[in-house]
């Protein structure tokens, strides 16, 4: 069976749908081609499940600053692993049914398979051939694991397992502390259960920042053990699994590997596209149009493993979807924004602290979050931010911080950054007495001492005149 | 006694401090004359203390939620008032601890007493006469009592007093919903004392939106009893006061009297200065400059009963600071930005809804917090925010909302409105998937279809070459 279409999307997850959405506007001639369960990664096995669990999780642990607060028995609480990963599905169900519906909807043009590429315009998905004019590849990310784990794969738990859990067991590993291995592991660590995390970088989050990484590693070891150094192995031990790191061993019931996804490329055959692959397997592609070499071809969301996350994926999406159906733009891209729904919150906003650190057009600016005095009267003050500012005109450049309620921040800073605001202006903005904002107040107050530019007047007001 | 000096400060609160931050970049020649207590309304009985009980209250009445979540045993929690208003005064004292020390390393430049003036360059404090080039006013605001409710006085609580109280009484009336009743009422309401509040508005919490209002009455139903209609009055019968409103009565034991707040400048004797006054007993005075006419005073803080609001106070004490060490300056006013820490959170930003509603040039943008995800895995989904724009250009003028999280969203409208963005300019931010802003982002693209500007390619995206 042969089908020509103007477009076929390969992949029916955030960067797909999001794409279609743009291809939809000029077109009703597509397909979109999909191996897998709908619903999108995020809203299946990602930050949706992800942030449902870590709500629970913060609520329970919340107990311990009861005491203090003048609430009493709150070591009566008991929190029930089933009945929590049952919300968590509930959740999650009610959330991807909008995803799913959506793909639904399209009937016969979801044709489901794994397709692989004949040529630049032509695919084949099991018994169909389909020629395209163009193709839009979405197809996502998948867990690394280890082949060496197969045989004891019973014990092993991706995000694509976890959360389909009936239960979980006393004790669990955690191979990686990236974003994924530092939220889940802290808070299944918060819900009871033991939890030892093994992480062969000093760094844990995706942080770069020496100083944030320490308070952030002395946070996170209240909640669980933390082993760093060598590269782990695995083996079975009974009915057990020995964690080993260097020289140190640790049994527990299962482990949750977290150490990396991998673009979901190797089925497509990209190899039969004539164009250059680089060692992983990349094709090179331009992140403004998402174009690939000149090939009627873009890669997007996920599978481009450039920037793994649900609003660049849509972005991604949206581009590769215009460019299929106009003439070839380039778009800009967002200030970058990224955040660990850890406690505190991990943010990352612009340039990164190791693009700037011996960079002397830069200052840094700090605030220490344990003095931040709305977070003092919400038990939650801890923590570390700093803002990246170019010396010369104070122009906001990027932030990293670990802190209380990151997300509003990093939000407020990505916003500013991508409106080319500085210090000056933001120090003129009304911040609102005892929030969390004050503390970000501080920071630009700290850059404002150390940049070149000086303002005449009040620090915090501009003439009416001026 | 006479003392000359340059600057002479009446009141050592909020105003009157960041007013001599600015007054002593110029001279040491100033004198701060107070009456009562140090540490400023907001640390002492205001923000400060409120906010750290509204945190227990919300800490405990999250229990509500933990039988869906999974966690058991939510009704042995038992809350102690006296517990909770201890910590509560720790966390005041705590944080009023630096206001108050700000004054006193001031020594004999500190005058405790009343001041009146004698005429614009002299006042009187007791005994002592003082001679001053310019004069600050910033003697701040006393809650409004009625002189009929002194028969009962020990029965009535102001917000001077409740902090201090050792314990509560098992009901509480609550005269007034606006900031202050609400957030308090809610908070002990949920700290399980019976609340009943008397409103003779509709409106709750300043709000002016119907629909918002409506929602929030709604919302606070489920925590205490609201009578609206007919102001109140209060009488004493036996142990408790009855409080009648129209044909109902209600008996409680204490009243919480929140109907507002009164400029403390009775004292000051202004009718000495031979300026006009109104019939509230207020001068004429230029919010850019702050100045009373072309007197060499000015009016600052909440004694102006213009924005009580400790960020604009603070502004208002900076310019006043400045004008009376400088040659005048106008300066320019921040978006206004108002918050009520209520749940959900009510938020004012930029223009009032009373001033758009009948406007046809200017547009609407609405979202349903109940439908927003992140909210909804925190338990939290409820509310509605409107976002008010102008139908030629899109440009952002305005917000009211009641909503999770509202202090945030809040800032990031009125910093939008600061730098003149329109709704194109927001749609194209990097808005992170799950979270609260997300919902802005609903508000910002139901306002997109309502303006006379559209926009070419895709709309969360901007051309590079643009």
């Amino acid at each position: 069976m042969h089908k020509n279409v103007e477009v076929a999307i390969i992949g029916a997850g955030t960067a797909g749908l999001y794409a279609l959405s743009q291809v939809k506007k000029k077109t009703d001639d597509f397909v979109i081609i999909n191996s897998g369960p709908y619903g999108t990664t995020c809203a299946r096995v990602g930050c949706m499940p992800s942030k449902s669990l870590i709500h629970i999780a913060k609520t329970y642990h919340d107990r311990d600053e009861f005491e203090k607060s003048g609430i009493a028995n709150g070591e009566a609480l008991k929190v029930s692993i089933p009945k929590v990963l049952q919300r968590v599905r509930e959740h999650r169900d009610f959330l991807t049914e909008h995803n799913v519906k959506s793909v639904e909807r399209y009937g016969d043009k979801v044709i489901d398979g794994k397709a692989e590429f004949i040529d630049s315009n032509t695919l084949r998905v099991g018994e169909m051939t389909i020629s395209a004019k163009k193709i839009i590849v979405a197809t996502g990310s998948t867990p690394v694991l280890d082949a060496a784990w197969e045989d004891f794969r019973e014990h092993i738990l991706t995000t694509d397992e976890i959360f389909e859990q009936e239960d979980l067991p006393e004790s669990l590993g955690v191979l990686g502390l990236g974003v994924i291995g530092l939220e889940l592991g802290q808070a299944f660590a918060r819900l009871g259960i033991k939890v030892t995390a093994v992480q062969s970088k000093e760094f844990i989050g995706g942080l770069s920042d020496p100083e944030i990484n320490a308070i952030m590693v002395e946070a996170c070891q209240k909640d669980f053990d933390m082993l760093f150094g060598e590269r782990a192995t695995l083996s079975k031990v009974g009915e057990k699994i020995k964690i080993t790191s260097g020289e140190r061993e640790v049994l527990v019931d299962k482990v949750l590997v977290s150490v990396g996804r991998k673009p979901n490329l190797e089925a497509l055959k990209l190899e039969n596209l004539g164009i250059k692959l680089d060692k992983k397997g990349m094709p090179a592609f331009d992140r403004n149009t998402m174009q690939i070499e000149e090939l009627p071809i873009f890669l997007t969301g996920d599978a481009t493993a450039d920037c793994p996350l649900q609003h660049e994926a849509a972005d991604e999406g949206r581009i590769a979807g215009y460019n299929a159906v106009h003439t070839l733009r380039k778009f800009r891209r967002k200030t970058p924004l990224s955040i660990v729904f850890s406690d505190p919150q991990i943010a990352f906003v612009g340039v990164d602290y190791q693009e700037i650190k011996d960079n002397p057009e830069v200052v840094i600016g700090s605030f220490d979050f344990s003095k931040q005095q709305r977070a003092m009267l919400m038990n939650t003050n801890k923590g570390l931010a700093k803002l990246f500012v170019q010396k010369s005109d104070g122009k906001l450049l990027g932030a990293q911080m670990a802190v209380p309620e990151g997300e509003h921040l990093a939000h407020h800073l990505a916003w500013a950054i991508e409106q080319g605001l500085c210090v000056h202006d933001m120090l003129e903005l009304p911040f609102y007495h005892l929030t969390l904002e004050e503390g970000l107040f501080m920071m630009l107050l700290a850059c404002s001492k150390k940049i070149d530019v000086k303002k005449e007047g009040v620090l915090e007001l501009s003439f009416l005149d001026k």
